[in-house]
């Protein structure tokens, strides 16, 4: 396929869901891959953070990313995470997406070791390098412990080595300057700004981004789809209305007790924990060494969705 | 004054202008602050980050606060910072701001020390006990090093403790939960939620936050106003546009060479010297020892003031 | 009192006791003073952040200072800290601390505000450019949140403006770094270099700091002492074995629940605990808005005093 | 071979040179591995950060280790780092470790992912499930952005899971904590604590670790094993001077600019040169994308060399 430039639309980042030992369950992601398309997304994102990538080894990304470029079978563009610590083990990755039909790879900045800008933009210029897909900066600062800047970002898109940039920084105010300056600099129709930051969405549409990678559109794709719908449209009020029902929803990530496990665990297995409830997905099994939720927190789980309309 | 509840508006943190020799200059704040009455501020807040009340003894701290409330002469109300590390400290400064004539607290989190949220919410009872006036509490993570949560503030909200926040995390997710968990807390209309997020004012006040406190609103006080009215009329397309020139407008706090300074010294600097080209402050001066703008960094910011129309 | 050049030895930083009301308990504190001073310590310094100095508004600081040093009565020097935001406020409480009798100044570089090397430079040379007393510079990460490097404080050592060192840092890779470079600057016999790390005070004896300001030295400053002139007579073994003891007694400062109460509250309700069960204060209460330590943490406290011989 | 019980003695984390091309350089390995086993070293720690194994492939990752093991042919233990972001992906690089030959696996805490003590404690238990080598934690919080506890380690040591801990938070105070409560735990004997403080080796066996890991071993060998020779001999004032001349050597790990390299490239750099200049090495080539040290830094690594004595 021709990859839309700029990509825009909702591009959710899939889950990837999991048998009770541990592996990809691909009747599951062909599941949750058909709902999603059948809602009417615009892209996929898979082997994110959401995917648990950094939980799995090589060979189950691939399963994972073959499983999800099968089931999309063209209908719409599939990102794949090139997700590792640095530019030899990233073009490994990509090199396996590309091979498996990923129609794009996302890539961080290095993580693990101390770097510097100027190895960061060579890093990305390396990755680039080694793939002919479309190569899109993922910032998530949680995770890699440094921000992307525009400083570093803009100048690779000028020059065409980052075909687009995945903010999950949850910086509103470095997006803005960010979305500002790349129109200033002639970008505005040929980088594709995607945000990530899910309780946000209408304000970052507002803003200028192109499209949005929520996770929580796992859960409730049809609703960021209204919400793109109602922004692209100019019905703000309606946008609102609609972020802010997805903003009581998110409420699952944290249903678990954070004394008793990490971010991830409560995150994810509140995504896995409500596709289960909703009969998407067999298990909400997620990758060791994460803790399930309690029966507490599933609990609260199944309220949210019943809240939200998902569940009755 | 009736201190409005909830306060809404535009309420911009005062710079504090000092002579060459590091004094409070009586006559320029009180002609920033006339200028910002006359542009049509809803309110403002003397004493805040971008006050550079850290770097102000008690004595200044007064005269700064003095100068504003007797200039404001009632016609709005003015929020005082009370920025000190612990309990007893801020409410030596709420006592002293309130004989002053100050209207409200602002108040952040202990910071130097390491606390807990049990002490960080007695830490606002304590406050609020010793004082008459409506407390703010004020979210600046880069500052404090720990990030208010919803889950402090708004117990706080509802037993009255605090009668609004001001949120300079730049945090636009955990913003929106605390918005919508508000509501849901029957808080909408009495506990007044002001964003310090100058770049994405339009999406904040899409979200639902009641004003603003933008430290560029020293500079461009129409600008400010003229988005917060398109925003509460409903044109956004109209206050998207006027945020993106206040973006472009913004590059003045990083004029100056962040090897050279820190971002205090920009930031604050670049505030300064915009307003003394633009002939409201006899001197750019900073408090020591913040780092002056060079010849280079007053050209850029007096490019930037032309560029957005303030000067010619 | 003529200042020792270097300072060597063993200086605890005195914790302020307080009334329940939170007024300077002055006869608990003249006993603490006392205590120290019989057991031989080389010096005191007060309004350290053991001594609460972020708790204390300027008046108990005043009366708590003027106590140690009335107490000390020339008998050791008395170092002050002058712990607040920027230099125009450090200056404040240097010349406050002058005035009360203090023997040297102990500041930290600017916090709260984002600063740079070159600022934190001028702000050392500002304050001691308005004071008599020696200078000692703070360092203490965990508070200020910037770590002051030896790029910095050596070149002040040289010119001198600093007198001397507080590392609070813990890292001992970066103190022994400083240490080999002071004494190829030519400053080992008048840069004092004082750790702060309580628990490898061997080890940084050995590596060639003057002295040591333990905090736990409040509660066992015949354990200090011991340890240092083990150290100092190379009777190796000897230190070791009284600084595991000390290690084992330190945890009087987890003796509290960390899920109830902030590092503060349990490190100096800990040392507060063990004053008061050692006779030694009237009242273990410490500044609001800590927490005090429950009776389970308490009897922690007592077990571990009686563990280390200290209570029977 | 039977691995020691505990670990003791200079175990050094080797470099991986590498070809201009980026290959390892298998002969500038084996004679790298060689120097080291003919110094004396008591063992060798191959693919850790000092092997810049977070910037190899799978494949050069097996290169390096087979080339360490085959070279050691039984003469020291090898350790091996399996250096991934979690578990699964861990335990294939311990599972293909062993299949090198390698007498130990060294973990980390799971990065890039948010997570609990729970977590990590699952984690290791997992890792050496899946192996039979004994297995050591490995914390380095510069890296890994969380810190490993006593609370942690300790149970896990206690249990069996782990064999040992190399120590690479640089916190003084933390580690001689664990030692105490290891000894009090009976763990003395049985538990190998290693620390990878190359500044403070001598201060950190007065403490009782058992062994070092000097990243700047590679570079002086002779240097480490005479510091460590003199602390088991209780020569301390000896150890002292050894210590003190390799921190001064150390400064080849900043030879080159921070403001044009990351960490990573001026320390790993500053080695690579160093060996390069002692002939050890073909070349001084890093893995991309670190930045080669420039003419400059690499006269200063020469000077650095001729002041430590080991070139002339």
């Amino acid at each position: 396929m021709r990859f839309p430039v700029p990509l825009t639309g909702v591009v959710p980042p899939l889950c990837t869901p999991l048998t009770p030992t541990g592996d990809v369950d691909t009747r599951s992601l062909a599941a949750l891959t058909r709902r999603l398309l059948d809602a009417g997304v615009h892209g996929l994102f898979a082997l994110g953070s959401s995917g648990e990538a950094a939980y799995l080894t090589d060979a189950p990304r691939r399963t994972a990313l073959e499983t999800v470029v099968t089931t999309a079978a063209g209908r719409v563009p599939v990102l794949a995470g090139a997700i590792d610590m640095t530019t030899a083990r990233v073009r490994e990755h990509a090199a396996s997406a590309a091979a498996c039909g990923a129609d794009a790879i996302v890539a961080t900045a290095p993580f693990y070791t101390r770097t510097h800008p100027v190895e960061v933009a060579d890093h990305f210029r390396r990755i680039r390098a080694g793939t002919e897909l479309p190569l899109f900066a993922y910032d998530i600062p949680a995770s890699v412990h440094t921000k992307l800047t525009a400083s570093v970002v803009l100048p690779l898109a000028v020059e065409g080595t980052l075909a687009g940039l995945k903010d999950s920084s949850g910086d509103a105010g470095a997006l803005r300057r960010l979305l500002v300056e790349a129109r200033e600099a002639g970008l505005a129709e040929r980088f594709s700004v995607l945000t990530g930051s899910e309780l946000a969405v209408d304000g970052d549409l507002l803003a200028g981004v192109h499209g949005v990678v929520p996770g929580l559109g796992n859960v409730d794709p049809a609703g960021y789809l209204r919400l793109y719908a109602h922004a692209r449209a100019g019905r703000w009020a309606e946008a609102v209305a609609e972020q802010d029902r997805l903003v009581a929803l998110f409420a699952l990530t944290d249903a678990g007790d954070p004394t008793l496990m990490g971010g991830s665990s409560a995150g994810l297995g509140g995504f896995k924990t409500a596709l289960h409830l909703l009969g998407v997905i067999d298990s909400p099994h997620t990758a060791a060494p994460q803790v399930p939720l309690d029966t507490t927190a599933v609990e609260r789980v199944r309220k949210l969705l019943e809240g939200a309309g998902l569940l009755s």
